[in-house]
């Protein structure tokens, strides 16, 4: 079976379709003024991977799309939208998607606001689930997004930063929408509860595996083909995976002076260190870190192999496995 | 009947005390990283106005805390916070109640996040109640008064405001929380339906009236004594209502001196506009606003001067009476 991207995703084109809908039908929601701004942030060129995880955890049959999962998918794709508006606040990120971030289109105050909006219309549309269940998965959820977040940002530019952090706001920020697009779209699908708790568990280490994966591309990825500036977070001092792993393979010297760099008290020398991560195959170490963690998620769906969802769901594995071989194959320096 | 804040208030000392220690419990829950900013932001130096309509709309007897009201209490307090942590990233201002912001204590990038922090949070707490009412009224009301802040920040260094476009905004950013804390409070002590609705309408008003005492004080109130910057609407290019009040009673020439420093055009002249508007009377004029609202709201009510909330909540606009004389006596200038 081809496991790539494009087959996935076209067995899902009715539930991506519904979606969008969806998503049009709420801008024309928002009041008039705010049109426009939601518009532009739901946008069609995103990658749409956690409604996918909400479509594929519930997946009945090809062409059946379930209306509540549609609603949900719209929930975590909004809140995940909502902490992208925010994020390239902090970041004075240029570009997303290939294109002018929010904040450097509309300013950030409004930025600020819009993704608030974002985040209490997500809110609203689980809200009108007949039970609280959704409401309360999707408002935990984003609480520990947002923490994710904020500890993401106050570790900035310190060096004391350990594997151990790396994980936790990588959980927070990442994993746990993953997480609960796949513990969601299983349960408003009724399937049974074994499955949805598997399910939670393959998103959450997926999610893990993806951040790892996004966090590579920083470093090795194209910036026309991931349509950010790379190296972001070398320059805003943040300590990720590829970094961490430099860190405990360079000598004591270079490694004082990468510090140095980290905490802004020299400016970043992205060339140089890329060297370094190709001599002590930083891409390899990494690399190994997502397999670890798709395979932790696969074993948690080995029980439901008979279960639809659960082949679409490996898939997905498979997609993120041959991106990162993409990152190999178009960066000489990932070796 | 004394009808004085402290009386009011006096008898509100248990909820506000349940509510303070419920406030703890929550700033305990959030990350460890984040709890000194969550603290920091709910203080306890807030007037709490709108815990106090939850109170007073559900109100059964003296001492009697419900802890549905305390819980409802607490989401409409931190959704509040929440927007005041964001307000003030955008507003570039120095002081709240007296204290630095958030977002010069801790940056605006955290700022940002820790509103959201505290967003989510109340979300998360208004999807505990049994039924989806409460998340859903949170949920509509937070958009709304997003979209109220939207608005706002688009329309600032525009000229081409009117009287309706500030209706509309106060109605979204501030109204909107007060009309639903009151609906909410009485909802939950299953007062009548029709007295939810009355009490819901008062809130309204009294909200609307309250941004505008709020807009007045912004020209005439005193810095210490509200505990932040003073003119700072008219440095920001946003027409309140004491300045369209001014502009449709200036002459021609000067009104377009005045809208050229709200387009930001010229340097604000804040002691130059004081002067007019006392010698054509925008003080009267802004006060007579908020008594035509408070009238309103006060009509909702009068079917049910039999219920016990009905005398209480009514004093909450006796209050602001109270507060909007206290700028007259102590501004020379607000004749």
């Amino acid at each position: 079976m081809a496991r790539d991207f494009a087959t996935v995703f076209a067995r899902l084109a009715p539930h991506m379709a519904a979606l969008d809908v969806f998503l049009r039908e709420q801008v024309a929601a928002f009041e008039p003024e705010i049109r426009t701004m939601a518009d532009y942030c739901i946008d069609t060129s995103g990658k749409r991977i956690r409604p996918a995880l909400v479509f594929l955890s519930g997946w009945q049959a090809d062409g059946a799309v379930l209306p509540d999962l549609v609603r949900v998918a719209a929930v975590v794709e909004l809140v995940h939208l909502a902490t992208l508006v925010h994020d390239d606040i902090m970041d004075e990120a240029d570009l997303r998607r290939g294109r002018r971030t929010a904040s450097r289109e509309y300013g950030p105050e409004a930025a600020v606001l819009l993704g608030d909006a974002l985040f209490s219309h997500a809110l609203h549309l689980a809200a009108h689930f007949p039970t609280t269940a959704v409401c309360r998965a999707v408002a935990d959820s984003t609480r520990k997004v947002c923490a994710g977040e904020i500890i993401q940002t106050l570790r900035r530019r310190t060096a004391s930063v350990t594997r151990a952090d790396y994980q936790r706001v990588i959980d927070l920020k990442t994993a746990e929408l993953f997480r609960v697009s796949c513990a969601l779209g299983s349960e408003l699908a009724r399937l049974p509860a074994g499955f949805v708790k598997g399910a939670a568990s393959y998103g959450r280490h997926l999610g893990i595996a993806y951040q790892i994966y996004d966090d590579l591309a920083d470093f090795f990825g194209h910036e026309r083909k991931i349509g950010k500036t790379l190296g972001t977070d070398l320059v805003s001092g943040k300590l990720t995976l590829p970094l961490l792993t430099l860190l405990e393979r360079l000598p004591e010297t270079l490694g004082a002076q990468l510090l140095a760099e980290i905490k802004g008290e020299k400016s970043p020398q992205l060339p140089f260190w890329l060297k370094y991560m190709e001599e002590l195959d930083v891409f390899g170490a990494v690399v190994a870190a997502i397999e670890a963690e798709l395979k932790i998620g696969e074993d948690a769906l080995r029980p439901w192999t008979d279960l639809a969802p659960t082949e679409l769901l490996l898939q997905l594995g498979d997609v993120l496995r041959a991106q990162v071989e993409g990152l190999r194959r178009t960066n000489p320096v990932a070796g």
